[in-house]
């Protein structure tokens, strides 16, 4: 199966990169994967191998359905669990990005959720980033990186939210996840959950009262780029 | 009438690329433009082309009074109606330059003017930054950008704002928009009223009961670099 | 002697510059030191020599019982006798940083321990980062730098806290220390204490009544990285 | 003269180059000036020449007492009467810098004095950073930027300040000026400025009621570094 993998974790690799890179995982605090649907597998980073040192023979393939890993010599990230979870559960999904980026995870340290307060946050978020609950004792016990993952999604069906329209959560006292139908997506969606995280702090701090972004204003500016009537972009 | 308009288009994908550079367009929320009043055209930014990739081809003109594409192949800015809408009713502005800017973002967001705390702001703004109202969900609905402009114009006109002695504005909800004689001043604008916001919000947040600077001091400031007894620079 | 201690003095050297390099020590405002355990000395960065100058021979070794200089034309650092006191009294410290570096400086000036407010924190600290207390005038003019270290061991002596649960400390006014197993992991964990730092301001700036995360959730990360059970990285 | 005055001229070019090169200079925002003490003289930067284009041929030089441009095709900084006032009443002074730096700014335009949160403070500036009074009406038209500096140099002699053992001040609504024996120091003060004001404004906004450092601990840090009994650097 190997050849057939090759491109799947280069694209792995390099999402990984993008991430220090772009500044959002400082040290070794975060993970991307990319899922090849028809395989059924996903590939996602080693972990705790710092980013620089990365090889496209370092990342690891992972069968979706059962959570085992297909190939590779390293150890597959912690997180690997919470990935699965995502994949078996928005099917739509085709790319996962986990970091500690810093206002998203403040945010997420503040348990509050992200509300939408201007066209910065709609444009790509459909409206609030949601703040999952705190994991219980028994969850963190048994199975902790796959309840997490089962905290998020969970929380997506019970909100009736779909995860195409607002492609990120924070998870309370952790950090964010983001997603996308690739993982050069959810790369892009966790650099835009930062500076939209990041605004909407400086933006409490000048105004503790803003409001939400008004609804006709906010779904116009999602629908420009989103769905069978955007116009945003080169057709 | 191609070979008029390629200093034209030049002068205004080196803009685009300043903007990105000078990280006041994160991804590719941001677009300059500039007019040649002479011909009554302005050229502008394709939509959703990254800066780097920009060539002087790609730059679209734009017949200023009907808003109709002239030249190029790409599909011109999603916002092209609000900079023709500038460039309608001031006809002293010769460059356009819409941004995400962070902190000028943040007060656009907060839905709050900036106001005149500092000689910094004073060297280059005779005055605080204006922000518009909302627009109401029939402007959204019937000609989104066009209507975008006009409350901005509007707004100076009812309140006898002098557009090239406070060049720039903020829209309520959505972000800044900055202009200049130039499109070259209007870039300038965007980086200046980007740190003006910053330094107001940090002033805030030290002392929120800081009062604007008196007349006496912001005038004198604003006429050290404007009009005919201008005296800072090389003569 | 000399010839021993070259690679132990090297390690020092890149140790300060690395601190540099990260931003952790603005100006002169830092230094490092690593410790051989079996020769019992330590080696540490010359006083006021800018990061970019040091050379291995610049290097100061310091015999960790007595604090007198063993090699080195260069006087020490003045904090040497901090650096000493730390190795005396916790023994499995390898090595020492010092910095000002930003985030940590503002609380060891707000005389706040940092609380754990996520995961990021709890992954290397088991625990809030302490603050001392102020030196008393007498401590400060018989012997400063000695007794801030001496402010420093007791307090972890008197709240049972185990330095390598918890690599670090503010001093009350003053700024933070961080230690580890070696040079290379202090230097580390100054960086991490940065960014911790950082995020804890900013989360409580969102939700001034932010609360420490609960233990069952910290405990876990921790031991997800540090002890018999880890799991984290490759084995 | 001119041959005398070339070592001086790149000095100031050098330390203007050294202001926005460290980013507190941001556009033109920003000026250094070295005197020559025996020659009555100081040498200044040109008004509103880019850094990146100084050459050392741009750089004019006045007389101290007269403030009469003495060599020179350019046009000396707008802000020169400010720069000769402080030579002529701090005598023991030998080079200005003016910049417009983020966290000094907003501190002078929040109107605040900057107190002495730590020994980072401290080791630098012997007590708080003053704040002017306001310039009047009359002041701004008749001379504005000579009352600028007797507006400083006036606040030192009323309010007892040594200026060399506070090389530093903060104009109301307006922006820094430090100094030093030399233009190296005077920049290297701008620097530390900055950073004493970005960590006292963070230092508040953790904890509104942070207090100065005790006196004992904040004159043993400027006496390391600073007079006879200093210890801090190599000798």
């Amino acid at each position: 199966m190997s050849s057939d993998t090759t491109s799947l974790r280069e694209s792995v690799r390099a999402a990984n990169v993008a991430l220090a890179q772009q500044g959002l995982a400082p040290f070794t605090w975060g993970n991307a994967s990319a899922a090849d649907r028809d395989a059924g597998i996903f590939a996602i980073k080693p972990s705790g191998i710092p980013y620089e040192d990365l090889r496209t023979d370092d990342i690891v393939t992972v069968d979706i359905e059962t959570g085992e890993t297909l190939e590779g010599v390293r150890s597959a990230s912690v997180d690997t669990p919470t990935h699965q979870r995502i994949y078996k559960d928005f099917p739509q999904v085709g790319g996962v990005a986990h970091t500690h980026s810093h206002y998203a995870t403040v945010w997420a340290q503040a348990c509050r959720a992200i509300p939408c307060l201007g066209t910065t946050h709609a444009d790509t978020f459909a409206g609030p980033v949601p703040v999952t609950r705190f994991l219980t004792p028994t969850e963190v016990d048994t199975d902790y990186e796959g309840e997490t993952g089962r905290v998020i999604t969970t929380h997506f069906q019970a909100e009736g939210i779909d995860p195409i329209h607002v492609p990120g959560v924070l998870v309370a006292g952790h950090a964010p996840f983001t997603w996308g139908a690739t993982v050069e997506e959810a790369v892009k969606h966790a650099g835009i959950l930062e500076e939209v995280a990041r605004m909407a702090l400086h933006t409490f701090m000048l105004n503790p009262a803003a409001e939400s972004l008004p609804a006709h204003f906010s779904d116009k500016h999602f629908s420009r780029k989103h769905g069978a009537g955007a116009y945003y972009g080169q057709r």
